[in-house]
């Protein structure tokens, strides 16, 4: 059913943005998954493979002979065109009755799940229409991609609600793991051995999902936790960790705090910048609701750590979060020129976004991530706001 | 230490072949896999990153701050600059180093694992090197990428081995479960339950990695196990499957024969069908040695059938295996237009095929599928050719 919808979407965004035609253009799709196609098929093709949504509702694919009887059981074409040594005429037949005035390609300079066609793809399709002119009707389909991509219908914000409530669990699990000596290495294999255990996928990397940081010498970032970092008493562990279920994600950031001997409570310094991380987060979700920019929200959020002194996160405040960890769409996030126009797309509802940034301190990173999803005038938490820190 | 060597592979690569550079330029590879970057980086990345391997063996890789540790570890880069906004200028820096006079891309029209530079990243590419006249150098890196995938190295091939016989080793528990009544989608699920109890993953799409035939009526290509088809007397059973290992794939077809009532061979009929499958296999390897071109062999094989008055395949006779199941490089196929240029690549040493073909006779299909290694002077089997039906 999920992608009978996205699919229905698909038509409506043809005509909701005066596009004529839709085309899906991969090969190979297990080794080159392109998010596109993901999103509408949902299974895998080998060979040279064209899958056509027109604006007058026609859906039609044009697929190697093996691969017809699998296309056929998804549902989705009507009409689905085998062939065998060149695809080349079948595709300009359809093209041909379509006459459509623009081809949407899935191409994009900033947004990753709209853009799954390869350069070489690209170039075998100018070749294979290179005596037509429908090359000069090729425009990117990034606006529709990332408006089917990030307006979520219900089933797909079941499926995150999914994961977010297995993630849940396995970080309770995960807290009771936590005690003087045991390693970031330890714990992540911990983590690893409950994925294992009920059948679920890492959201990102498996080898650094989950990220664990043990106190103020851990590394950040995208690094496998390590053996000889050990939890000790005064510092704060940190889990960034998400799980892949049902083709859906999840991502939260949660942390603890070790008490010392004789500590009821967090020093005043490390509560400073807990109050704070907790406030950009408040901020920034205040701020979240159809029609704002990302970089408005996370402008909000990031002026909340810098006037309260401290360093500014080196990311983004928010990314769109669904069937990739890292979704397509609206990115809440600076208007730095790696994000392209990602931050300039208007917030809609039915965006499922993470919230999230940290703090650096004495003790070790107090990083907090939340799932929200956009409703007509703001926003809910899919996951429940961490106020305070655990206590170890 | 496989990453190390396809890495020196690569710097040798670009002596022979007289080309400067090679630049692998991607995002998200967690969701978006370059598999130029997964033969020498072997580990995933989020922010826009380049990986340059250079003529005089220099090796830089330019990726966000998040991905720097991260590619610290893998060892392969003795430079590793990260960014935070934008990595325009730290790529042009890089490039006005080392002055090359071209930069081979991962594109190629016809080699799926040579293509995994999106036309989006390559479009973003030309605008952060507008100006500059770098752009006016970029070159396909297809040819470097096809050797370094096709040329296994010594672990390599070790790893398919390691696959293959873990494929046998199911191959031979499936046989056992063959009987009267049971249904392709049961025979489907003992090979799943056998892949999870093992810890391996299908060598493609789960869902029809193992495809399992049962006589006439079963539907033939990327299908899924048919739950209403079940084995009969008088049936061929055929299982196309292979297993993802250690990041190497193996890829067989295994047929038996259920016997009626009395039956103690194969019938007449039946029995020439085989003998000619087994025959164009044989036929084939007999002519596979360094620098035949893959339609020679292709051509062979298939002529067999047709002068035996059989139908001819609609597939190439082998393809080539390793990372990923259809790997890239040279092709033994037909000298149609959707293989492009493949089938024309010199075959060389170290190379790994697949040969395989079938028959559809009255009691289902006969298709045999067998892993081979190009030596010096002709191949070997890495599998053990099936010369017979395995009988039930």
């Amino acid at each position: 059913m999920l992608r009978q919808e996205k699919a229905a979407q698909a038509t409506a965004l043809l005509q909701e943005l005066d596009l004529d035609c839709w085309m899906c253009f991969v090969r190979e799709t297990g080794e080159h998954p392109d998010p596109g196609v993901d999103l509408v098929v949902g299974t895998a093709v080998s060979w040279n493979s064209a899958f056509i949504f027109a604006r007058d509702g026609s859906r039609i694919a044009i697929v190697g002979r093996y691969d017809v009887e699998n296309i056929r059981s998804t549902g989705i074409f009507e009409e689905i065109i085998g062939y065998d040594a060149d695809m080349s005429e079948q595709l300009i037949a359809v093209l041909d009755r379509l006459a459509p005035r623009q081809i949407g390609l899935n191409y994009s300079l900033d947004d990753t799940s709209a853009d799954g066609l390869t350069y070489g793809m690209f170039l075998l399709l100018q070749q294979m229409l290179a005596k037509t002119d429908y090359p000069s009707r090729f425009v990117s389909a990034e606006r529709l991609l990332s408006r089917l991509r990030a307006r979520k219908t219900a089933s797909e914000v079941e499926r995150i609600k999914e994961s977010i409530a297995i993630t849940n669990e396995i970080v309770d699990e995960f807290g009771a793991q936590i005690r003087p000596g045991v390693s970031e290495a330890e714990l992540a294999e911990f983590v690893h051995q409950r994925f294992k255990e009920r059948g679920v996928d890492s959201s990102w990397e498996w080898q650094y999902c989950p990220t664990v940081n043990c106190g103020p010498d851990s590394p950040v970032g995208h690094v496998p936790p390590q053996k000889h970092i050990r939890v000790e008493p005064g510092q704060f562990i940190h889990i960034d960790v998400g799980v892949r279920h049902n083709e859906y994600c999840s991502d939260l950031q949660r942390v603890w705090y070790v008490r010392r001997e004789g500590e009821t409570e967090l020093p005043a310094e490390l509560r400073r910048a807990w109050d704070t991380v907790i406030k950009a987060i408040e901020t920034g979700a205040a701020l979240l609701k159809p029609g704002v920019l990302g970089w408005e929200v996370d402008a909000a959020a990031r002026a909340v750590l810098v006037d309260a002194g401290y360093e500014e996160y080196h990311h983004a405040f928010g990314h769109s979060l669904g069937r990739a960890c890292h979704d397509g769409g609206p990115l809440l996030g600076p208007r730095w020129p790696r994000y392209g126009d990602s931050p300039y797309i208007p917030v809609e509802a039915g965006n499922v976004f993470t919230l999230e940034l940290e703090i650096f301190t004495s003790a070790g990173m107090i990083g907090i991530e939340e799932d929200v999803l956009v409703t007509e005038d703001g926003c809910v938490f899919l996951s429940e706001l961490q106020r305070e820190p655990f206590f170890v």
